[in-house]
């Protein structure tokens, strides 16, 4: 009998867990509950803790030490990293004609995995960082020419770009990264509504930075030959239940 | 500059509106909000009826005596069932595999248009339709061997399907289509969310309908050899600002 193929939910799959090898998620105590249902579902062990990344490295580092197991960072391990860059060859793949890429930064491992394989392959291609305003370390790194973390947890509502950029995405995001575009979480969540009601696509706020970034003023200053954009909307994990916001927003149907 | 592709809203693709032909569409007053401010986004006149076949096809008369337009209906029109035809012709393109097509059912041109062309071309797959409990008059008339349209208007969530099959459309169904599968309310709002939350689509209600019947306990009798199922997700028209029901059904979230 075949059933619905189901998607698994992108943000977790470098996670993913083997069969049969225990899994132990650090989890801010504030992510959206899906996501934290979801990590569940696949079979891990969430471990929670405080919404920094001072709090996240020290229970992952409590977590190493009690298990034995083997610490595998969400953004700054490199083969976490190298395997978002498949991201970009299969944007070259499909679409070949690409201009840009437009990548919502986070811890940025992303974006870095993108950067290093479309700058390898097709250095003409430009790749944009996306960020929420609200949460733009990744703009004053840029700006300073030095890593520069947020100072306190940011108030976004793009909760999985609330992580700082770190030690091994910083130096791959300064040499590879055309820009840096920051948004407004007005814009981010417009650009999300738009995506629902017009691309039927149920994606994440974070997801909707990247939309918001093209959508931006900011964008109309990138270069006339930059005429095929590809957006990567980098997840889909959506607390259905809290979607409050939603009806603050004058849209289609008002 | 690029622009994210729009999808139109598949619902109307039937009633698009060529550059400066005028067109009037007659819409129940009670339909969703988004689909009426897109049929105006298109640039057509709106003219609202009550929610009953009755009021639709006289207040569809009076506007074609009144203008001279032509009647073109969205379901009982010949080039409407004909061009519907045309989702069979790229599912056999795309998934040549197939056994089963599930296809909603409301005024029946899509599933008769699915059916004529499937039954031409690839006899050896079934079809079958797919009706909310509530609005059962696909099922009725399949049972009864003859056209009985719902007496009422009926109360469902899958608010597309809630008009009854026709003329044209009921002999097509009667010779072509395998099988009618009923499934409830409840059903239909757990199918829904789960594609939303799952697929990451977001469907509106009467699309949920086909999913809904292929996880219904009525789906499991179908034989073996069907393994591989197209369901024809019919619609994207959703009123975000009144997703009241969503808050009722416990989720992965909770």
């Amino acid at each position: 009998m075949a059933r619905p193929k189901l998607h698994p939910p992108f943000f977790f799959a470098n996670l993913a867990v083997p069969t049969g090898i225990p899994a132990y998620i650090v989890v801010p105590r504030i992510a959206p509950r899906c996501k934290q249902a979801a990590i569940r579902a696949y079979g891990a062990t969430l471990v929670p803790c405080e919404p920094s990344d001072e709090s996240r490295a020290e229970t992952a580092a409590r977590v190493v030490q009690e298990t034995g197991g083997v610490m595998v960072h969400p953004n700054q391990e490199p083969a976490v990293i190298a395997g978002q860059g498949t991201i970009a060859l299969e944007v070259l793949e499909q679409a070949p004609e690409v201009n840009a890429l437009v990548v919502p930064v986070g811890g940025g491992g992303m974006i870095a995995g993108i950067a290093v394989a479309i700058k390898t392959l097709r250095p003409d291609v430009k790749v944009f960082a996306a960020e929420p305003r609200n949460a733009d370390d990744c703009y004053q790194s840029k700006l300073r020419g030095e890593l520069t973390p947020n100072r306190h947890t940011p108030a976004t509502i793009a909760d999985a770009v609330k992580t700082s950029i770190g030690e091994n995405t910083w130096p791959i995001i300064r040499d590879l990264v055309d820009d840096v575009l920051t948004v407004s979480e007005e814009e981010i969540k417009r650009a999300t509504r738009l995506v629902w009601e017009r691309m039927k696509l149920l994606i994440e706020p974070t997801a909707g930075v990247g939309v918001a970034a093209v959508l931006s003023e900011q964008f109309q200053a990138i270069p006339r030959e930059v005429e095929n954009v590809c957006i990567v909307l980098c997840g889909g994990n959506l607390d259905l239940s809290s979607l409050t916001w939603l009806t603050d927003l004058p849209g289609d149907g008002d």
